[in-house]
C-alpha cells in the first residue's frame, strides 16, 4: 500500500506488481516524475532532435538504448514497462488499449524518451508560497493549443501546448523567479497574460485538463507543457507508439532540487 | 577589415570572403560563439545522444538538416561550409587539411552539430569584475582530460576534459553565481580545488592551451569544457568529420545574454 512517505522505488515496485494503479501525483514527493514515449529506433532521431530543439516543452531527462528497458540513470532496478501505473498503446495514431503493463508489447527497436513535467517547478512553487490554483481547487492543471508553432525536426512539427496558472502580481514575479531555475522542468514561463496572443480563443475551455477559477487582479500565466511532444506524436501517427497514461507517470530517483540552477 | 564593432554578420562575410583568416575570440563581443563537429549522418543519433546526456561539456546552440548547410536559426544567411576562418578535415582520425573553405569537401550526408563555447560566460564573468587569468596573461585557457567519465551514447565514450580559472574565494563565489545563469554554454564549475581528485597529474601542464599563473590564496576552478567532444570524436575515429579550427569558431547572431537564466 502506497503512502505519501513511499519512496519512488517502492512507487515503481507497487506499479510492476500491479498494486497501484491511480495518478502519480501525490506519490514520492520530492522527486521527479516524467513523461514517457516509447518510439520505433526509425523515428528516433527526428524525436530526439525535435527535443533539442524545443527544450521548454520537451526538456529531456533519459532516453533508453535501443530495446533495453532499463533506465538505471534514472532509478534502482528501474524498467520501463513496467514501472508506470498505466500505459496507453498507440498504432497508427489511434488509442488501442490502456494496459498496466507493456511487457508483451515491447520489440527490440524501441527507444523510451523520458520528459520532465511541471510536478517538479510546482512543489518549488509551493514552497516558495505560491498559490497553484488547480492544486487547491483539486482538479487538473488547464492545457491550450497555441498558435505558437515549435521547430520542426524531421517528421515532427506542431503547434506548442502550454499549461496555465493564475497569479497575483507578486506572484507572478516570484514565479518567474523560481521557475526560472527548473530549465529542465519547462523553465521560465513562455507568456503572460491576454490569451488571445497566443492564439487561445477561450480561456474557460482548455484543450486539455480542467478549467479553472481567475481571480480579479490575476493575470493567466503560461508555461510549456509536457503534452506538446504527445500531441505532435499524435499528429505523425506512427505505426507504433507507447506513452503513459494521462497523469500516470514514472516516478525517478532523482532530487527535484537537483534539477535546479 | 574586422574590427570590435564589427558584427557577426560582417564576421561571417569576410571569413565566407577569405579576407579573415584568425582566431575568433575578439570578434564581435556579446555574440554567441560555437564549436562545430560535423558527421556523417549514419553518427548523429549516437553523437545527438551523446550530447544529450553530457549537456555541460556539449552544450548543443543547433543542429543542421542533413545535407543542408544553412543554419538559419543561428545567424542571418549563415553558411557552415564558408563562416568559419578555418576549419580541420579529419579522415579516419586522421587530421587530413586545415582549409578556410569546406565546399569542396561537403556531402548529401553530413549533418552540423554547433556546440556553445566558455567565451559567453567569460564575458559575463569580466562583467562581474571576475578576472579570467588567461584572458589577463593573453593566452589560451588551461584545458586537462579528467579522470570522470563521460555517459557514454553508441559509439561515443571517453574522459571529460576541463577547462580551468583560478579564482580567490571571493571570485569563486561570485563565478559560481554568474556561470550558473549559462548552463547552454557549460554553466557551474563542475569540480574546485584539488586537481588530483579528478585525475589531473599536474595542474603546470594543461593537455590542451596554456598553463597559467595560480597565486597564493587561489584556487583553481574547473569548467566542463567543448572541447570534450572533440576529443570524443578523435577515439571514435569516424572515416569522414569536419571541425573548426581550434580558436577560429563559428560567431552566430545570438545575444550571449539570451542564453542567461
Amino acid at each position: 500500500m502506497l503512502s505519501a512517505s513511499s519512496t519512488p522505488y517502492e512507487a515503481r515496485l507497487a506499479a510492476r506488481s500491479g498494486g497501484f494503479d491511480a495518478p502519480t501525483a501525490d506519490v514520492a514527493p520530492g522527486f521527479v516524475q516524467g513523461n514517457l514515449a516509447v518510439l520505433p529506433r526509425a523515428l528516433a532521431y527526428d524525436f530526439l532532435l525535435f527535443c533539442q530543439r524545443n527544450p521548454k516543452p520537451c526538456p529531456l531527462i533519459g532516453v533508453s538504448e535501443p530495446g533495453d528497458p532499463k533506465m538505471p540513470a534514472l532509478g534502482r532496478d528501474l524498467d520501463i514497462r513496467t514501472d508506470l501505473p498505466r500505459y496507453r498503446i498507440w498504432e497508427n495514431g489511434t488509442l488501442v488499449s490502456e494496459p498496466t503493463d507493456v511487457s508483451a508489447f515491447w520489440r527490440d527497436d524501441l527507444v523510451a524518451f523520458l520528459i520532465g513535467c511541471s510536478f517538479s517547478f510546482e512543489e518549488a512553487l509551493l514552497a516558495a508560497r505560491v498559490p497553484v490554483r488547480h492544486i487547491d481547487q483539486g482538479c487538473n492543471v488547464p492545457m491550450y493549443r497555441t498558435s505558437i508553432p515549435t521547430t520542426p525536426a524531421g517528421c515532427f512539427s506542431g503547434p506548442l501546448v502550454v499549461s496555465m496558472r493564475p497569479l497575483a502580481p507578486a506572484d507572478l514575479v516570484r514565479a518567474i523567479q523560481v521557475t526560472s531555475r527548473f530549465p529542465s522542468v519547462h523553465g521560465a514561463p513562455i507568456h503572460v497574460g491576454d490569451p488571445a496572443a497566443i492564439g487561445i480563443a477561450d480561456i474557460a475551455a482548455p484543450d486539455y485538463g480542467d478549467p479553472v477559477e481567475i481571480r480579479p487582479g490575476e493575470v493567466p500565466v503560461f508555461w510549456a507543457c509536457g503534452v506538446t511532444p504527445q500531441s505532435v506524436i499524435a499528429s505523425v501517427r506512427p505505426d507504433f507508439c507507447i506513452t503513459h497514461a494521462p497523469g500516470y507517470m514514472l516516478v525517478t530517483d532523482i532530487p527535484n532540487g537537483s534539477l535546479a540552477v
